[in-house]
């Protein structure tokens, strides 16, 4: 048995491909070192759900559909209003997308309600998120697009341009990656044939869990204690003495270091913390022969436009929707109902107790 | 690749074993015909929650707690309320859940957690239909065990004995069945360690898949159909012959009679279409050499106690709740993340092309 099920081929898919050895992703067969530079994230979006690049009168209808969809219906604003504000984000957040199946019409075509969940999930996560501040909800913009629309919704200011690149710059890295685990869970509800919200419903609650999103929230925490570049290496030394887990560091597939992390290391220039994230780098490759991967960057370019910390990880759930929809749609197209065995390690009795002879001591 | 993960260990587990072979189903090493015999619903849940069979005190202290936890907050019911009476059941049940996780105390210690998803999990499925029937909503009786509750807070009606027993049986047998695919989407979500309320939340959302529960809702449809025994041949022939499935049959695991089929066939001698049952279960084994699985007979035993079609998938989601809850714990208990690979078959490119020169045919 391979614990975790590392390295066990659970599907094909022609949707993403890690090269884990040189540190290549591909989404669709594009690199997304190339996607970063020249494409946007509703392009990348685009890409992942449809297979091809877009012609401009596709993308423009693309566009125009995530335009159109993003507000939320009445009846899920209403739910999310009456939450306790202290309520957990990602709880929130499966509940709006579990009722999204009730209130978007069920007869929707499916890549509708791809566009419907993809465009409605950042309203989604700025009106959870503006509800347990006590602020005002703000309608989506038509003017803006899905990065600068989530932005603005979340922090009230339009984004100025370099802050809209940069988000636009996180959603697209974390847009897809395989057989992660909220992508699987993803897949594995699709395999019974439930419906596409569900199946996403199902993504989120994985998400939520600490091993997954989450660990650029420490990182930021880590960086934050550190103060200066000079404490890195003392700091970063007595973590090590103790056995404790240096955030943001290694990563199950990559054996050197993660695309992910090169491409937002190249434009965090304006990040203050950026000289500490140097230092720490440096010194971890040095001592444990570690590449960072894609949380040890992230976090500080959401936090340098303007993320509050709590959010990191539903904004992840944000940018990986459209890859959890292209998952979803590619399970559907040839599917088998995932179903895998145990290896049953418990007892075997020959018979029944019946409680009246269970007063005693008992031994099962 | 094994597509559907067929026979891919992805887990050890001392839950459930299956004997596939000889068609035997363990729960903690009892078998399941001995439970459905001597045990009840709540002690099997104790049985899977807490690997041993209760002691008189303990089976006690588990029943009050299920008992004392069984009103949904006023938050929940709000929100079910407020929900169109025509949204399906299942996404109303997952927002039921994923709302425990905001509603429930987070400090609660995890089997607190686990007896107030199990109790509250009831009174969800059966707020949820009264509110689509349009009926007034029956707060749980505290002198009603889980079973009679259900069927209680369900009908209206305070059940007879012989319902009671009915019904527990079929709690009793789908309480767990190893990794199937919601208990399998529960532990891949508890795997990156998501809360429990997060887990069961996608393991309903699973459930939802008309691959995995449902089936029993169209063996009742067909046997309406047949209508009396005597069509029985010339139905099944007729379906066959159009390489129509015929629900109710045949199981990846097991190889024989399914041990689940086995324990409510000899039960349901009050339900008026065991004739059509017993006659399709002879020509089917006679012509395709296929045994009935548990959802050839679960939907009649249903029907018959007064659980309307529709609740057949939430009541399995009920019974299968202390199973999913067992599983999350146990996947805690030894946990690494779920994350297998996908075997790439999609293209590569050498690199983007810019959206403006993409104007005319393009080929990716």
């Amino acid at each position: 048995m391979s614990k975790g099920l590392e390295d066990v081929v659970a599907s094909s898919s022609a949707i993403t491909y890690i090269d884990g050895i040189h540190g290549r992703l591909l989404y669709r067969g594009f690199d997304i070192k190339d996607l970063v530079q020249h494409s946007n994230y509703e392009e990348v979006a685009y890409l992942l759900l449809h297979e091809h690049l877009p012609r401009p009168e596709e993308m423009k209808s693309f566009s125009a559909g995530l335009n159109s969809k993003r507000a939320l219906p009445d009846g899920i604003r209403s739910i999310l209003d009456s939450l306790p504000r202290d309520g957990d984000a990602m709880d929130a957040l499966e509940m709006a997308v579990a009722s999204l199946g009730i209130y978007d019409d069920p007869s929707l075509p499916l890549n509708d309600k791809a566009v419907s969940i993809a465009s409605k999930i950042a309203t989604a996560v700025a009106y959870i998120h503006r509800h347990r501040q006590g602020l005002r909800y703000l309608d989506p913009r038509a003017d803006l697009g899905q990065s600068s629309n989530l932005l603005y919704m979340i922090t009230g200011e339009e984004p100025d341009e370099l802050s809209e690149g940069l988000l636009d710059t996180v959603l697209i890295i974390h847009a897809d990656h395989e057989l992660n685990a909220s992508t699987f869970t993803a897949r594995v509800v699709a395999s019974t044939l439930s419906d596409a919200y569900s199946s996403v419903t199902a993504a989120v609650a994985a998400l939520k869990g600490p091993l997954h999103g989450g660990a650029n929230e420490r990182v930021v925490e880590m960086v934050t204690e550190i103060g200066a570049p000079a404490n890195v290496e003392s700091h970063v030394r007595a973590k090590l003495a103790k056995k404790e887990k240096i955030m943001g560091f290694g990563h199950r597939v990559y054996k050197t270091m993660d695309p992910r992390a090169e491409s937002i290391a190249s434009t965090p220039e304006e990040v203050n913390e950026l000289a500490i994230l140097e230092k720490v780098q440096e010194f971890m490759l040095k001592e444990k022969g570690l590449y960072p991967n894609v949380d040890f960057y992230s976090g500080f370019v959401l936090h340098h436009v303007g993320i509050p910390t709590e959010l990191f990880t539903p904004v992840f759930a944000v940018a990986r929707t459209p890859g959890w929809l292209a998952h979803i749609i590619e399970q559907y197209s040839d599917n088998r109902i995932m179903r895998p065995i145990a290896h049953y390690t418990g007892p075997s009795y020959e018979r029944y107790v019946p409680l009246s002879l269970r007063a005693g001591k008992i031994t099962n």
